[in-house]
């Protein structure tokens, strides 16, 4: 198995409101490369605090990273398209961060990222793939890449009260202003991450594309920003097995139906309850209150705890740990 | 404990008949890329050929990675100076390729890069660091900072017949387009990375100072590059102990004088003999033969797996397995 994370920043996320990842676009692009930091050591080593939500949710960099350290396994980071310098060891895709997606054409490379990432996944020689991510305002940008291909699904938000007004305008001006009706993208998947997308989900769903070409299993760990791969990657016209693998938090969200994604996509979704009700903790009650919900793996990382019978009340322990050790010596 | 390794290049690598690890220095260049793919997943992703010496050695990347397939560890790859894309993740350490020592500066940010690496000594997490190089060319660096400092050892070399006159020449070379005299660098260790070294002794010395800084135990992975590192932090006045773990290849190199530069730079040394002449396979009789001898981590893996009671007739026989899947599928 090999846990793959793209991490990655789009301008998008600027827009007043969209984003829970940080209060300011400072803050905001400091959060995927803490959270590559996070994953790899379970500490920071460039980056100097800890991604904290504004009402005090932390990452859920922390939460993959403790699963991992249950499971004894190392994951792996791409850059694609950090804005910020990252102490982790990532797999460059030699991309810039991607433009507001009310920009003409915020990921101009999207055709190389998806190629890129399409070798990736052909040549990384283990059997199952577990697919992550990190990358504020992605989920604005998963709306905007549904929408261009004409998939009808909702998004989620890291924060409690989800903007999806917002977005919503925010993703119609993205196609009005490359003169595209809804669904106008739905046989070229690359116009839709080219003009509507970011530098993430293109690198993603090559991964995908490249690791289902080559017979491998892939696992999208994920919210609704994985929903939008596993779209870009069934109207790339692959329709090999796919499972995404999320929290209660996305899959209980209303705005999401993603039941109803799960069964157009052909999707077989699995969810995991760390049951961060029975705990009462601060690195675990924002989680519980609707804040955060997925990122960084998440979802994926508690399936593979489930899967490996590591009962739910040691992965609680287990972050608790990681959260009070990098909260004292990392912040 | 963690396992970093550090790959770059150097100019110098390109003189004539000074370094083993490739024909030509596209070949050459391609080396510190493919074998940190080979370390990190046990196959070739962007790099498309497995580096072999021009007598058919294969490069010791495939016997590290053996050895941390059997210790179920993963090593993290470090960037310091590469000059083709490696399809591994890298940490950036933001440096070019190192210049030819014969120029003014070849390492004109060897300040930076030795400041960038005692900040990763020092924030790394982990309790023991094993430090390992791979960069064509990188025995003659290690000599010119050898010599620079005012320290009288010789170094070992990848080929069977070292070319140690070829090498003293360069280094003299070096030393007088500086005006230098031998030790003129004795109480300056980053002039002599700047004038007369390389990318990767400058980062590696910086990470063991600053990992000793910390109180973390540093075992220095290799040969004679490994000594002129630990004469850099001697000489930046760290006495903390320090472990230098190699093969018996450099260990028995008359050329080389181990135990005279253990005792004097005060290091424990640790030989591990991996027992190739037991083995017949075109793998390891190479090695037998005194190609290659060290590089990439060996020496440390192989003390690694002695400390884990691994019998070296799995370790062999690991590598021939790694070796054979590389060959067929990666080559």
């Amino acid at each position: 198995m090999r846990f793959l994370i793209a991490y990655g920043s789009t301008a998008t996320a600027e827009i007043d409101g969209i984003s829970a990842a940080g209060a300011t676009p400072g803050v905001m692009y400091h959060t995927p490369a803490a959270d590559a930091e996070l994953t790899t050591y379970g500490a920071l080593i460039r980056t100097h605090a800890v991604p904290v939500s504004p009402a005090g949710c932390p990452t859920p960099a922390i939460i993959t990273r403790a699963i991992l350290n249950l499971l004894d396994r190392h994951p792996l980071a791409i850059d694609a398209g950090l804005n910020v310098a990252t102490g982790a060891p990532t797999i460059d895709m030699t991309t810039s961060p991607g433009g507001d997606i009310r920009e003409p054409e915020p990921v101009p490379r999207a055709e190389q990222l998806v190629g890129q990432g399409r070798e990736l996944g052909e040549r990384v020689p283990d059997a199952d793939l577990v697919l992550g991510e990190s990358i504020p305002g992605g989920t604005t940008t998963a709306l905007g890449v549904l929408r261009a291909l004409g998939e009808p699904f909702g998004v989620s938000s890291s924060l409690s009260e989800n903007p999806i007004g917002l977005k919503e305008t925010v993703v119609q001006e993205s196609l009005r202003k490359n003169d595209h009706e809804a669904g106008a993208a739905a046989s070229n998947p690359v116009l839709a991450l080219r003009c509507h997308g970011d530098p993430v989900l293109a690198v993603l769903s090559g991964i995908c594309l490249g690791a289902l070409e080559a017979d491998r299993s892939v696992m999208l760990a994920g919210g609704t920003q994985m929903v939008a791969v596993a779209a870009l990657v069934r109207h790339a016209g692959e329709s090999a097995p796919l499972t995404l693998a999320t929290t209660p938090f996305v899959a209980e969200d209303p705005a999401v139906e993603l039941a109803a994604a799960g069964e157009a996509l052909n999707l077989s979704i699995r969810v995991t309850d760390p049951g961060f009700g029975e705990a009462s903790h601060v690195a675990l009650e924002r989680y519980q209150a609707g804040e955060a919900k997925e990122g960084v793996g998440m979802g994926g990382a508690l399936a593979l705890a489930a899967e490996a019978d590591i009962p739910m009340s040691r992965v609680r322990g287990e972050i608790i740990r990681v959260y009070d050790s990098v909260v004292t010596h990392g912040a």
